[in-house]
């Protein structure tokens, strides 16, 4: 084989003269990151993503020396390797692995926080921005309309780029079983944030930055069409593997045939999403969703295993990689050496950024938070303030979905010449590296001790740990509580259904749900009698 | 995500301006054809190869006259997709699943097949073409000498092509619980008949065709050299995995993690052999052997349903990938083009080296036949006539590596503008398209007949249905009897511990192989007390 790579690029004359070098260090990276990562487990501070681009930056460091900074290609973020290998495995496997109860339970709440809390924080981080740079460089009001457009177009995007949270440091800390509703909680909202700061990066790079009426109404539009549609054709083709597996009994023949075709109908999902122009992110999770609801119950039981492992696996080498990714990044020389001429300024902008993520992510969580708690009497539904300190702190970090759009933006094919782009790109990696790095290393402290009061206190209301944090929040309730297990102190109080309706739209619409599920669903996409997510087995 | 490949492919202005279309059609193509392939499998003469290949062809047909032949480019055969991401998990699975004790039990008859059969083929299509070109073209003694050269060069490098088989069609009919020894016998030769060509390959790109005592020494040299040094990284690669998994407990902690080292260092040593320019498929083959028999003991039970399902669906997914892949690419236009001119010369050549692979395959396996033969005294031993056809058989098609090499030796970067490499080109698809569909279709129904009849005669000589092909072929005794199930109509006929190493020398190295695995390896790397290969869980 070393024949025809070598001659294959030899013929082709590439820049990246050397693919199989650069893959068998990746893979050794990974290997090693794996390892350390383990053996590092049961520290204090670090974990896996803090562990990964440690090692990133190590070996980006060691390249630099021994090479003079000559190949610094294989240490550039390739966007389009992050957007169609590295994402969709990380993002079907949430969808896949879910509790979709507490997931769909707190459907409001979640769109609030992803949607609303992102607008907020991207309005923020843009406005505060367009004032800085006016009152510093009012003479910017006397350069040509043409200039100012474009000029609005990058801060604009800087702020959705800054918008896009990384939820995977936190979420690596929660513990899914112990805290099932802060969890479902955070990962929701990383998720549907992740969508909507992608599809909102979109929509600037289309529409003009001059706000009227009607480009409001526009992009609204423009946003629901892409959620619903998203949504929808994750879900259909979820249901056609789910009636393909069902109806044709794979398993009979090979167990093999079952895993590739979910693995291929899930990859399906999500580049014809791409080619639809739709948002592959929120389409993949929810096939993930239907997938792990429907077609998981249809397959044997070796399939089972092996689905539920290697999406897990697959995600978990996805998540490693791109961690060892950004922090190899970090160091290619070429965008630092643009900026290195102006010090003062680049760490003056990449520290008023930080300051306004902030802020933003502050503004957007207390509020949302404040919105909910109005809208609750009962003080045992309201989300208490630790709550929120966890749910703000768990949504600081920028990862990978930042630097890929920044990339995407601010630079041609991963090069950049032009002084101000380059100081786009350095604050952005500065901000993901200082974010993961700083805060990262803080969350495992934070969160326990933002979460030990908490759930002593919890067991008073409710005995099962599992259930500690339901009373917590809005629609923590499960009307259905034939499938359920929340304590008896809570679902006494039921009430007739048409005030339900109205008082608990998510419960009441979840009840509804699983009568239509139980009688036309699960018999044509097949589905077990009781709720058994695939979390449940030899685990 | 739509915004980010659509600017992307702008931005690189690159000719493949939709990647996210042509992935999209083949993970779409893919699924449709596993559905049919299973749908199909009941039926007397498809097969999952000859499915996969008029899929490829049904679906470029649509393509060319949808587009009147302008995007064929997504048809284009990309040798890099091939050699680094699809040939490995094949190979690898083959390792992983072949059952070891039959495969080293017959080490030497495989090697004599796939090796000094290869060589024998590539010699016979090689010459042969000399002698027809010399005797129709006599001209060509008189073009000056470089000329001849380069000539010599490209009718090797057409032999060594031309003598890579590929068994998948016939491995996917052949039962390795039925025929376990004929099934090591087939798959064994193909492994090392794959490594084989391309060391071929590459050795006659470096070496001078001028035949000297002294280029044969340099030839075997570097050929050994190879063959070792790639068994033993596979080795030790597969090795060091099952001591980190062994000494860290990963289970403890995450069966992801033991699952996604194990598939990252499989991968790692298939890429670290590329770095090295050694044969990757040697290495990452015996890396799945080593894994198997160490590694895969180590793990948790959910990670070894895991493992074992997700090696062999990789595999199947790129050998299904492989067939479509091939099919649509014959279709492309633009090598059949420059050949229009002489559909004359094309036809003859096409069917004259069709011819040559027959002959030349016969010529191999009938004369190692007959050495083996040779070499056997008693009759029980000998391989009979039906099982040498069988072999002959599973030998006929020509596949995925010969079109890889190939295009590697008569295109640049899958183009083409000389007629005589376009005739190549498209002689080679010929023969893959003829022979895999032609034969293919015959396959099912020939093996079943071939089979039968032995089957049955074989009853006579041993109970036992698993072993029934033992007592045909060399070897076939297994002299450690506590540890297998032969016959005792064969195990009562053993010879001293000497006579044994001079008659039988594999059943003695594998003898006291076994005693050292036992007392030496199996503590250090794990390992079951009793033979417990992964095909016997869950299934």
């Amino acid at each position: 084989m070393s024949l025809k790579l070598d001659s294959v690029s030899t013929l082709l004359n590439e820049p990246d003269a050397a693919p199989v070098h650069s893959v068998t260090l990746f893979v050794a990276l990974v290997s090693a990151c794996i390892v350390i990562g383990h053996l590092l487990q049961k520290t204090r501070w670090m974990n896996q993503s803090v562990t990964a681009l440690a090692f990133g930056l190590c070996t980006a460091t060691v390249i630099i020396l021994t090479t003079n900074g000559k190949i610094s290609d294989i240490l550039l973020f390739d966007e389009d390797l992050f957007f169609i290998c590295l994402l969709p495995p990380i993002i079907f496997n949430a969808g896949f692995q879910v509790k979709k109860k507490q997931f769909f339970q707190n459907f409001i709440i979640i769109n609030l926080f992803g949607v609303v809390g992102t607008l907020i924080s991207f309005g923020i981080i843009s406005i505060v921005q367009f004032a800085w740079c006016f009152a510093h460089t009012y003479k910017m009001l006397y350069v040509n309309a043409y200039r100012l457009f474009w000029w609005q177009v990058d801060l604009s995007s800087l702020g959705a780029i800054l918008s896009a949270t990384d939820t995977v440091c936190t979420l690596q800390v929660l513990n899914q079983e112990d805290t099932p509703l802060l969890y479902s909680l955070v990962f929701g909202e990383g998720v549907v944030n992740d969508a909507t700061s992608i599809v909102l990066f979109n929509a600037i790079q289309k529409f003009s930055v001059h706000v009227t009426p009607d480009t409001v109404m526009q992009f609204t539009g423009s946003f629901l069409y892409l959620f619903s549609l998203s949504t929808l054709l994750g879900i259909a083709v979820g249901l056609m593997s789910a009636y393909i597996i069902r109806k044709l009994y794979f398993g009979r023949h090979s167990t093999d045939r079952e895993v590739a075709l979910m693995i291929l109908m899930a990859y399906l999902s999500y580049v014809m999403a791409d080619l639809f122009q739709l948002s592959g992110i929120l389409t993949v999770f929810f096939c993930g969703i239907v997938m792990s609801h429907y077609t998981w119950h249809n397959i044997t039981e070796s399939s089972r295993v092996t689905t539920k492992h290697t999406f897990a696996t697959l995600s978990f080498i996805s998540e490693t990689f791109i961690f060892l990714y950004v922090g190899m990044d970090a160091l290619d020389m070429e965008k630092w050496k643009i900026v290195k001429g102006s010090p003062g300024t680049s760490v003056a902008v990449s520290s008023t950024l930080l300051g306004l993520v902030l802020v933003g992510r502050a503004a957007s969580v207390f509020s949302v938070s404040f919105l909910s708690n109005l809208a609750n009497d009962s003080p045992i539904d309201k989300i208490g303030f630790k709550q929120q300190v966890t749910i703000w702190w768990a949504g600081l970090m920028r990862g990978a979905v930042s630097v890929a759009l920044a990339y995407n933006k601010f630079t041609s094919s991963g090069h950049t010449q032009r002084p101000k782009n380059a100081i786009m790109i350095t604050s952005t990696i500065t901000i993901v590296l200082f974010s993961n790095v700083v805060f990262g290393l803080l969350t495992k402290p934070l969160v326990r001790l933002m979460l030990q009061p908490r759930e002593e206190s919890s067991e008073i209301s409710s005995p099962k740990s599992s259930s500690a944090l339901l009373p917590l929040l809005a629609n923590g309730q499960d009307l259905a509580s034939e499938l359920d297990s929340v304590g008896g102190g809570i679902s006494i109080r039921r009430p007739s259904s048409l005030t339900m309706l109205i008082t608990k739209p998510t419960s009441t619409v979840h009840y509804y749900w699983r009568k239509f599920d139980n009688a036309v669903m699960r018999p044509i996409f097949g589905g077990g009698g009781e709720e058994s997510p695939p979390n449940d087995i030899l685990h």
